[in-house]
């Protein structure tokens, strides 16, 4: 295992797989691209957080964003996840796109095509009210772009409720399965139809707040929003 | 801490929070409802397991089936999970759905819509090839339902390269936001919009596989998919 205080840096747009981020089923569906891993980071709206808590895993989603090469998230000062976290425990910051179902012409290679990242790091508390406030910023116009300078700032009591804690994003490794279904040869001619029901997370119609005083037109990041980030 | 050899029964319908579910973030989110509970697993389709190998934490996307008070699991017999979790050590597996991108007036209670549960226990392998082959089964059948009796079944061989874990539905919690922003009273009249955009994940047109036979149509159960247990 590798020293968690010198996590090895990325080199020319790759990743160095360590013993906790090289992927060991599947070994073709890894890739440590940085480009590929930042391009999944950024179209996902909530991470999978794991740690450690007397001794047994913990696993809590919440929103995140990627900003540079690190990961930020936030929550309340009373969360177990973050009262561990800010203490520099050990993270697993894991990060999954569903794409589909992949429906073979044997049950054995059915299969889901996804795209999904695994970060692992110790997590820093972000104090300064400028990097707070920065990391706030961030997390609501990844989420709306075009939203934070339309909406009412925080005040200093509510940052004072908010703990940012960034991961850095050093050991990170990938995974994808894409594509069709994969069918030994023999199964080929089985008679059955096989393909991909393809699935993406879509916006429905805005629902307007019940309070929402009359004249107040939706904007145009609220009547298109999408994920940012997304493809096509 | 709950001695992990002797979860709690669930009783009346309500799972008995432990110090490992009880949430503590938001606990008016909460609830311990086996109906909630199992409504959430049934209509996810990944779960994201976080086990502790090397004393770091990993967490591992993954398909998986809930199957009355237990869910199941499958995978390679060389995953760095399933080698751990076979032996018993401790997990947690977390289902999330999101529902909504929440848009307050103010930047602080921005949030998301969503329903998560996540349940802590350990797994036991599922090694009687009745069983094995019953959770293949039920795995298919959750993802696509109709399909398992249309497809070549597994042979003597696929089935020792899968390995099925259960993990007990004993010590189980869920969390959920719904409706809309929730503003302080002093906000309700800043001169922006509000509400949700809500979300939801979508099958897009079938792909056939390239080697598709000509003549085999998509059946009913690929033409008009959706998700097992998604509420309409």
């Amino acid at each position: 295992m590798n020293n968690p205080s010198k996590p090895p840096e990325a080199v020319s747009g790759q990743f160095i797989p360590t013993d906790r981020t090289r992927v060991r089923r599947y070994p073709a569906r890894a890739t440590y691209e940085r480009a590929t891993i930042e391009a999944i980071l950024d179209e996902g709206m909530v991470c999978h957080v794991g740690f450690v808590h007397d001794g047994h895993p913990f696993v809590i989603p919440t929103m995140y964003v990627r900003d540079g090469a690190r990961i930020l998230i936030h929550g309340s000062p009373l969360s177990r996840m973050l009262t561990g976290a800010a203490e520099g425990v050990a993270l697993c910051v894991t990060v999954t796109l569903l794409d589909g179902v992949v429906m073979a012409r044997s049950a054995f290679h059915h299969s889901m095509n996804y795209r999904s990242v695994a970060i692992v790091g110790r997590a820093r508390e972000v104090v300064e009210p400028a990097g707070k406030l920065a990391a706030m910023r961030a997390l609501v116009e990844r989420l709306i772009p075009g939203r934070w300078d339309d909406v009412r700032q925080p005040t200093p009591g509510e940052m004072a409720g908010t703990r940012v804690l960034e991961i850095p994003l050093l050991e990170a490794s990938a995974k994808a399965r894409t594509g069709g279904p994969v069918d030994l040869t023999e199964d080929e001619s089985f008679p059955v139809w096989a393909g991909v029901v393809p699935l993406s997370l879509t916006p429905g119609e805005p629902i307007p707040d019940a309070k929402l005083a009359p004249g107040i037109e939706a904007p145009e990041y609220v009547r298109h929003w999408r994920r940012s980030g997304r493809r096509s």
